[in-house]
């Protein structure tokens, strides 16, 4: 029987074993490899990076929920990847083979991209568990001695969301301590305008945003470049619509993180003839690597264009949801794979999105989420941060149950008209 | 005793011939001549394009209406005014005199202005009910093989508001058959800004339209010079606001509706003396033209300076109300003429437009119409789009049954502050 | 026992004088010395503008009140102060020691930096009631034949909120005589983007006020420089955001109101050491002057810097309640000298700001007015409007009365979290 390694256990991984395991039947045996032991709800990082959240809270080990739903699992990172004799080599020498591959190995964060950026140099990053708890400490010694702050994204990178809901999380943060008079806050940003997000906008997502931020007295520079970071000094060239340069500005800041650009990790990156240049998997519209046949990706580690080329360069963000269509796709391909059909199972590719901005929050629904789109709707409102608190709950909670999509969910998804699959 | 002659019979003429109907004693013959035997309510071909409405429903035969009320009809094009001799020569060679002429003949549509644009070339027109037909075949082409489409307005345009109309109808009909996420949209204009539409604005129509282009997905282009269209691809230059080159595109399309330059019909633009360079009657507050002292106008081929100076030339719109308020002032003028009074009724020009954009619609007062106004106000509301499905019925219903402002209409208005005539 | 000088009766030193008789005992002799003998309430001056207000209601002979409180007064403009020797000169000779000086002499209104600006040139001025009463002579002849009206802030300008009040007072008073349809209006102002207030806006003013101008039809441009003005002609040098020329325009114009720049009053100036080029007052936390130990000031007189580099010059204002936080400092750090104690407060320079557009109003709260701020909303509503008018009448009543800061009010807004000292 066949045997499918799902390398890299986030939030396209996880609930790619549960659905994989729910689908096929025992005599297929599927292995969850994973570079730590743990699984972590990336997007409750940014709250833990001003302490709203500890560890804990959002983490837990990953053996004991997937081994009680019959799935092995392997605590160690993928060194190599031999696509030709479809097996990996893990870190600790061991080499295990695989019938069926799925690479969901998430971003590997391009700080070297600017020379003084990441944690290793002197801006700080949310998007892990570690990075986050790192960035607290940091943001710690800011509120003993408060100065400027910088928040923002990187030329090339792609995620863009938790930048603005770090910005107004801070905000609110310091406003609690009543120190919010002694940080200038400033947006700095590759997207063309406010509220792009790499996607184009969603709804009048740019005059929302640029409300928010001056209501929140946080001033911005899009079509930002940063070009070079140093100790407490931001360098940044700001071109203008056509791409030339508009202005030269050199930024103080005491505090700052900026989202880097994503690239594919570099065991995925190097196996010949899988990737683009950036090391991210090309699939096709069933997840299916183009090279090898027996290959599946999903998550923020495949290849996909960006909306419309932009002064600065940006790519396209892959948010939780589409990941999760995308998963669906895969693992009903698997499944047909295995039973000798045509694998035609294709995600929708649908976007819902929230996003909290410290008291309050903006919901958007991107039917696509590429533009043009069907439905194309973005909401500010307190329900959006009560929402996506009780969201974490919620995922980590089917994470541990190992249900992907609920029934429930299913339904009152589908009766709002976003389904998983295109039809 | 007098012959009247009302030549074209659209928004501006009909209402007239029964005003001056109203007014005249039986003594005085009136005489409506038009190019073709029906009317049309051309507010609703937008609605045709898509398939909202069929001819019939927007159309009725004009004889039997106007006989009833004792004028005279003659469905002929009008070939030649001879305006030295009080009489125009019809196209099957008739002659005919009149005591008074009165100008209502629309716009002539200058394609031609830019090479490759209107119905004989690639791109489409909602202008009359012929063209809007054809608009409609082409638009179930697209339905089933769906592309880019572009829709907006060529320099020198002076009628935005059905562009801006047909944007969001068409976003809405691709919307309801599910295909709106295959059609990118691009809205491309002369204007210097959204919401501009020849009028400097009125209210804070920018940022509303902004938001609504925005929330739909629809992209857009101001300052905008189409220099040229082929089969399936538009030529743009993109001035900045000094009037320099700021980008030349070059803009793929599978359907295009652009609403084209307005000039005066051809044999109104041939009379000496009459017109301005582009053939648009020059009359005076009384709506009389300057040099022909028994000739009136109203309506789209009267000159009236565009309100500023645009970077992309633009002309000021005569929307339906203002139109009616000229038509008032003439029939007065007319009718103390033939008492051998002072001609002193002026057209407040006061402009009250209903928007469709779909499901919701936009409603905009604006008195006068041309800038500084006393009222300026600019509202959204689904209740626009049922007020305009609304007007469409009773507008018909007043053409049909000979009664240009009913007393409540007029009681209605003038609760509201809206007058015809300046008083 | 000490004598204190109050030198300028105006929004500051009236509160001043009462607070310190309050706090002083009886042993101590307060004097205020003003150019004048009536106080006038200042932010009423655009309602005089349009004949909204009559002088009586806005001034009040200030002896009475004063002496009430046993505090003494002159009515004399003070020539030269003596900082070396503890004394002043009046106009008409005398010489006045005093142990301790409050500086609160306002603005001088430097008309004379834009050539043929201010009452004496072609540009009226708002900023006192002699002022105002001359400008509303002019608006009567404007309301007569009527034309177009420019109204905005001249380069190095600081206080905004009074033409962006006035504009609005104007469209609103034209509306009511319908004749605003016969008056263009344009707001031209120094400020780098409308609702900037030379406060770098605050919450999200620019969008509001761009709105509220649009839907007044009240046309704008910013960054701009006026050179020059002619009898019916301003001359404009439109900067651009990087201060660079960006258009050259040469506005007509029958009536303009334009907000000049503030420097110190010349005897303020004079003094050696004490101010900074433009005649303001050099002061530390403690509202005290860096030189002179004896001599505090507070409000319009003294130097702040401008919250940022503008393309054309800016300065950040004073507003009324920030004014009145740095007159509770000083106070309370008079009284601290007296007693030999150190004196520590600081003046909150919190702002609330109440602005009238005629028939709504915009308040904002800014705690601190400078940004970064903990405190930073901006909502517009009729309700201020009336607020507005109440404050008027409030605070007069105050100035009678001789309480500057009433229990009640001191309560209510430390409820909103507003106070006049730093904690
Ligand atoms: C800070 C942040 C906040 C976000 N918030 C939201 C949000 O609110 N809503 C939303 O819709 N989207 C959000 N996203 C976007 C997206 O949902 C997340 O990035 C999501 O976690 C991506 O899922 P993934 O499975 O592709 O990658 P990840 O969840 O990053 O999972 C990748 C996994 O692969 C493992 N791995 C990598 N390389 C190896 C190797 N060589 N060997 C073994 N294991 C390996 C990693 O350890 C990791 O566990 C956010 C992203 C970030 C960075
Ligand atoms: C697509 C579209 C939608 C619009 N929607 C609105 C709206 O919603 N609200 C609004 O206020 N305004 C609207 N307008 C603007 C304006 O109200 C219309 O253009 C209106 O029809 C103009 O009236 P008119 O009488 O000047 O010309 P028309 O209504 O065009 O009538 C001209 C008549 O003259 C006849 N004619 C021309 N030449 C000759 C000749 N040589 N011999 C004989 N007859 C001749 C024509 O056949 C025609 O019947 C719209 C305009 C367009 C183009
Ligand atoms: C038109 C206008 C409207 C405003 N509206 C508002 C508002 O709505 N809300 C708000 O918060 N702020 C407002 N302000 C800003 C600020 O509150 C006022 O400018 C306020 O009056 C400043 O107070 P002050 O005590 O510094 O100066 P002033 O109130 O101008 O008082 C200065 C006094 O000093 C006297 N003086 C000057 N030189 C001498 C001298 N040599 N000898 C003797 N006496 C002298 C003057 O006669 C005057 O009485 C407005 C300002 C202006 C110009």
């Amino acid at each position: 029987m066949a045997h499918i390694i799902i390398l890299g256990a986030g939030t396209g991984g996880m609930p790619a074993a549960y659905e994989l395991r729910n689908l096929l039947d025992k005599s297929h045996t599927i292995t969850v490899i994973n570079a730590v032991d743990y699984f972590q709800f990336v997007p409750s990082n940014p709250w833990v990076a001003v302490g709203w959240r500890e560890r804990e809270a959002i983490t837990f080990p990953i053996r004991p929920y997937l081994e009680k739903k019959n799935i092995d699992f392997i605590a160690q990172p993928v060194a190599r990847i031999n696509a030709e004799q479809s097996s990996v080599d893990l870190a600790d020498g061991r080499q295990i083979f695989y019938d069926y591959l799925v690479i969901t190995t998430g971003p590997k964060l391009a700080f070297d991209e600017v020379p003084g950026a990441g944690p290793s140099g002197f801006t700080h990053s949310i998007c892990s568990i570690d990075h986050a708890e790192t960035a607290y400490t940091a943001y710690q010694e800011l509120i003993k001695d408060p100065g400027p702050v910088i928040i923002g994204a990187m030329p090339f990178a792609s995620c863009f969301g938790p930048a603005y809901e770090f910005s107004f999380i801070v905000n609110t943060d310091l406003r609690r301590r009543k120190i919010r008079n002694k940080v200038p806050m400033t947006y700095i940003t590759s997207e063309p305008y406010i509220g792009h997000m790499g996607l184009g906008g969603v709804g009048d997502s740019r005059s929302m945003l640029e409300s928010e931020l001056r209501n929140n007295d946080i001033k911005w520079i899009t079509n930002a470049k940063v070009t070079r970071v140093e100790k407490d000094k931001m360098f940044v060239t700001e071109l203008d619509d056509n791409g030339n340069v508009k202005k030269e500005h050199e930024l103080p800041f005491k505090y700052s993180m900026m989202l880097p650009a994503f690239k594919g990790v570099d065991p995925v990156a190097a196996v010949d003839g899988l990737c683009n240049p950036r090391g991210f998997v090309i699939v096709d519209d069933q997840q299916r690597s183009k090279k090898y046949k027996n290959i599946y990706s999903a998550g923020v580690c495949i290849a996909i264009p960006p909306i419309e080329v932009t002064p600065v360069p940006t790519g396209a963000p892959k948010t939780g949801y589409m990941i999760e269509t995308m998963v669906t796709a895969l693992v009903h391909n698997i499944a047909s794979d295995l039973k000798g059909e045509v694998a035609t199972a294709k995600g929708s590719w649908n976007a819902i999105c929230l996003a909290d901005l410290g008291d309050t929050g903006v919901a958007f629904v991107a039917l696509p989420q590429i533009p043009p789109r069907n439905v194309n709707w973005f909401k500010k409102g307190k329900w959006v941060h009560t929402a996506k608190v009780a969201f974490e709950k919620y995922f980590m909670y089917k994470m541990k149950n190992g249900t992907s999509e609920p029934i429930y969910e299913k339904y009152v998804l589908k009766m709002l008209g976003i389904e998983r699959l295109d039809r």
